[in-house]
């Protein structure tokens, strides 16, 4: 049944498979487009200055065009006197030549008159207008105030060359040599389609066991962001008549197809085979020696490429950024990618990568005091929140074991326009710490979701601004204060109090198994869902457990195992019959149309490096929570929310 | 006559004053766009999810799913057989459920059955077709391979903000959740208008005193790479009149108007006036306390903005990121700017800068095994090469005095688009380099012309790749060699041997001073053109004069203090009879239609660091110049230059 991947190969390898089959990826022709529509283009012609720039020997300044020798030793109260012998005004040569004494009034951008070899600027100088002289304050050196002719293009000099991506910096220098239009790159025509009988197109209602089709859009971005023109074919079925059909015909009109989904080595896998039945010589790469993006697959079809994606975006961006962009860079002739697609950054912590494998670590970067930081985002490619904060991945060769806290990496970017968050907040997830943000207005901020625990680690580590945290300290009994010295923070860090917010059992409507209290989490009739460990509710669930003498680890609980990272995962096993009960906060039952049986209310606060504390978006954020809009406000939008008597103020240091 | 800027404001202040006079710069309004068309563009709401991501319990491989008690303790040798009790695909959920000692097939992306908690991959299973069993070899632990309901994005969370600039990434977020359309900002519409006599279109011929206008493409791409709509109105001449006209029509149909040019306190001055004229409150920032930019003017006008940008296009470019570009942030709700907009990098030397005013310092940007270099340009903001080279630039402080070698700057890129250059080649500028460069095909290459003397330093400093030198030592009349050791550069550095060029007296056609050698450089009929203080042709004019015992700095010679930087310029200032003589290479001569006199031939070799000679880039360019095609090629294209017998090879070290 499954199709399996014999012999993987490296980056380099398939590259060179490819080129070999098509005997060269041949760069694509060229056409002329005028300035205005020419950045993003691939500069397909060397440009050499036709004229000199600038084209004489220029004033930098408005003043008087002298000898220097003329104006030697004057100074504020040792004045010299010179004649004035005309003019020279922008656009014209000037008629005259001036002798040692003369000057020649002269005005920004004009040219210097002959004999002249510096400018005094205006405001050392002061007209005798009777006598047509002019009196000279301060000396020049030869040269001063004068962009001399050539001295900054000459004619025959290569400005560009080919191979460029156009931004608006090469417009400007292809500008000021005096073009209106220039060769460019033809646009590869890139076919994108999306494979899978469970895709549903965005705006169109998702059916039970459906997700949204992502990689078409994302996919025909990447292109399009690269100079290349991508159209997008639409999603369709597994169905092997329906995609061979469809593969077929986008073959024919465009340079190469991009497929995404159904490559892996399994249940209903048939990319693999249209590729290799479509054209000779057909599949030439059978799967990659990364990850993720293993399963691209990638065939020689009559002439025309065609590459088969991963489905999960993240995996198929990542394939389509270290794989397909370098056969497009080659079909356009571009040599390098732009700088702004890189940027350096000190990992946040240590991570096991690589190991045979060369592995792309999705990070999100986060500025500290030190420079960037990456955060590795290891919730695996199928994830929406990995694409929304990944601002680009790490490379790791695969003989490393391993990547060090702290070492520096080269992170390219998915995008050069992902935007730089001024906030970072890590920690326990909370509709609370959104709303806040929704009043915060004009800050960019990037929030994290990693549980309380990795929370109270990051503000350790330095990487957070903030951290929201409910951490239940069980023989105090008081929330989040304990914890600053079990985690070494006094003096380093400091608590914000935060709200309150109800949580409790969430059953299906009408409590069908009759829940009441933790007992009947050991019932055979209940399978519960749990929250991850590290995470406040699962200390929360697993101290009310031993409180009432059972010991949680035992087994004896259906579906302990089953741990969900969110409030919401608890809701929907719920709501989809996956579970009979979990714990979560009140505001997700109605999100769901569940039942909710209060236990009480918990304390959700807010760590803050004492060195953050001056951040004028920390301080703000503190500010927002101790207004009296959010007051007025959460228990509106978020129901079981609440403030506090010292919410918004330093409750432990 | 002249505009004085009494009171110049730094930026923060004329932003403040700006804002004021407005009554608050409003933030447009909003519309709606289809993904495909919001890259670009300005969220202008808040993305919440409705659905949560994966709205299922997910597999994220082929295989079974199982409980993972089921199948504790299976190993390669010792496996567990379960009972397969049915499959799920993907795009529907599965009708059965399983208990312990069971399992159901799953493909990637298929809902997992109730009962299960974890997949075994494919590849650790095999299936006994006629029992209807699996054997596994191999344990999971709970949540194996499976991707949580919720656990990457719940209902109601908030995945994006508004106010964010929407890269692909973003939109893949929004696809995943389901939008199909979104709210953006809508464009702000900017007038962009060059003002001065002196300028040409691209395209255009120019007349004697003519440069080609560059800002009015530029600062349109920049105003379109933000997401705002330009529309440029072309050049408008500096009378009075046409431009208050011009002006006053643009302020009607768009939400601002951007002049650049005419804003100094010199001749021909007009926007200020015109500003100030055509409504209320009129000019309300008359002058930045920034350098380069300056003469900035800013007004507001019947409740408009306008604002007048100086001319030079690196000022203007400078001026429009710093003060123009929060402005339109404001107006689009924008945030921040996107990270691929910023870089670090270390100060390649220390420079003054700062002293009163803040500072924009135009750099360069070269990689180095040590991470980014800046590399800042001081040729000043008129120059085209400015542009051609600056990444970005840095800012100084009004406090600073000056950066040190070393120190580590945010660099603000122009674009993030700007390419990232492979080969760094820093000395003395030469057309066989860009000759070289073009056979060498596929290599991003900067070229930095700072004469040969600067290539030295920056090969010492470590910032260049390769320099490309040609001085003479007088004592030993050798080319090049001998100053490895005068710079201390034995066992660091080596010499490739370059090529030959031949160079002499540049006159003009017919030779009308009737110039044979350098004594007639002294003739007070004749005006020469010099070259610059650490060119190597300086250094060879320098040597020649005193060889026939003449001191040069003595005076005496006329035009010995214009300094010319490059090539070019000698044979501009002759062809446009600013100068009688100059030295240089036989290969201008023709593109300016002179006469050569030939004073022999020198050598011009490359210097290039030991530790940079493996780089990829740097051998290719080695191998290119000792290939035959280069050989055959340089004196075809270049008049006067020839290969010599050990092209191409190490000749000092």
């Amino acid at each position: 049944m499954a199709v399996v991947f014999h012999r993987l190969l490296d980056i380099d390898e398939a590259l060179r498979k490819l080129d070999e089959a098509l005997g060269g990826i041949r760069t694509l022709g060229s056409e002329r487009v005028i300035l205005d529509e020419a950045v993003g283009r691939v500069l397909a012609q060397t440009v050499e200055a036709k004229v000199d720039s600038p084209p004489f020997d220029r004033s930098e300044v408005d003043g008087f065009a002298v000898e220097s020798k003329s104006v030697y030793g004057a100074e504020e109260d040792k004045p010299v006197r010179l004649k004035v012998v005309g003019q020279s005004k922008v656009g014209a040569l000037p008629q005259v030549a001036i002798n040692a004494g003369e000057a020649i009034e002269i005005a920004t951008g004009a040219p210097l008159p002959r004999g002249s070899n510096a400018v005094v600027m205006a405001e050392y100088t002061k007209e005798e207008h009777e006598g047509g002289a002019v009196l000279v304050y301060r000396s020049v050196v030869p040269g001063e105030n004068v962009a001399q002719a050539g001295s900054d293009v000459m004619v025959g000099d290569v400005a560009l060359r080919q191979g460029s991506l156009l931004s608006y910096r090469e417009i400007a220098v292809l500008a000021a040599l005096g073009y209106d239009e220039v060769a460019v790159r033809s646009r590869p025509r890139i076919a994108v389609l999306s494979t899978g009988d469970e895709l549903a197109l965005p705006g169109d209602p998702l059916t039970p066991g459906q997700i949204y089709d992502v990689n078409g859009v994302a996919i025909s971005q990447m292109i399009r962001e690269m100079g290349a023109s991508p159209q997008y074919l639409g999603i369709v079925s597994d169905d092997y008549g329906d995609l061979k059909k469809a593969i077929g015909e986008a073959l024919k009109a465009h340079d190469m197809v991009l497929t995404s989904g159904s490559t892996s080595a399994g249940l209903g896998d048939v990319i693999y085979r249209i590729f290799d039945e479509l054209g000779k010589p057909g599949v030439v790469v059978h799967g990659l020696r990364i990850k993720p993006g293993k399963p691209t697959i990638a065939a020689v079809v009559d002439g025309k490429l065609a590459v088969g994606l991963p489905g999960f975006p993240v995996s198929a961006m990542i394939a389509f950024s270290v794989f397909v962009r370098p056969i497009l860079m080659k079909m356009m002739g571009l040599k390098a990618i732009p700088q702004g697609w890189s940027q350096q950054a000190r990992m946040a912590y240590g991570i096991q990568a690589g190991r045979g494998k060369r592995e792309y670590i999705p990070v999100s970067l986060t500025s500290s005091p030190e420079g960037m930081v990456a955060y590795p985002l290891l919730k695996g490619s199928g994830a929406t929140s990995t694409l929304a904060l990944a601002d680009g991945f790490v490379e790791v060769d695969e003989r490393r074991e391993s990547l060090e806290e702290g070492e520096l990496m080269g992170v390219k970017l998915f995008s050069p326009k992902v935007p730089l968050a001024e906030l970072t907040i890590i920690g326990s997830h909370c509709p609370g710490v959104d709303l806040a943000l929704e009043l915060l207005g004009e800050i960019e901020a990037k929030v994290i979701n990693v549980g309380s625990t990795g929370g109270w680690l990051a503000v350790k580590r330095g990487e957070a601004d903030i951290a929201g945290t409910h951490l239940l300290d069980g023989g105090s009994l008081e929330y989040n204060t304990p914890f600053l010295g079990k985690y070494d923070l006094r003096g380093r860090a400091v608590l914000i109090r935060g709200y309150a917010r109800r949580h409790g059992f969430l059953v299906s409507k009408g409590n069908p198994k009759g829940i009441r209290t933790f007992k009947d989490f050991t019932r055979k009739d209940v399978i519960i869902i749990n929250r991850n460990s590290g995470s406040g509710t699962r200390t929360f669930i697993d101290y009310q457990l031993r409180e009432i003498g059972i010991n949680p680890e035992e087994g004896g609980i259906r579906g302990y195992d089953h741990e969900a990272k969110t409030h919401s995962a608890v809701a929907a096993a719920i709501a989809q019959g996956r579970a009979d009960v979990g714990v979560s906060v009140e505001a997700y039952a109605g999100i769901h149309d569940l039942d909710f049986l209060p236990l009480g209310d918990e304390i959700y606060d807010f760590l803050i490096p004492v060195k953050r504390l001056e951040k004028r978006a920390v301080r703000e954020f503190i500010e927002t929570i101790a207004s009296r809009e959010f007051a007025e406000i959460l228990g509106k939008r978020l129901r079981g929310y609440r403030v506090l008597p010292e919410t918004g103020k330093l409750i432990a240091e």
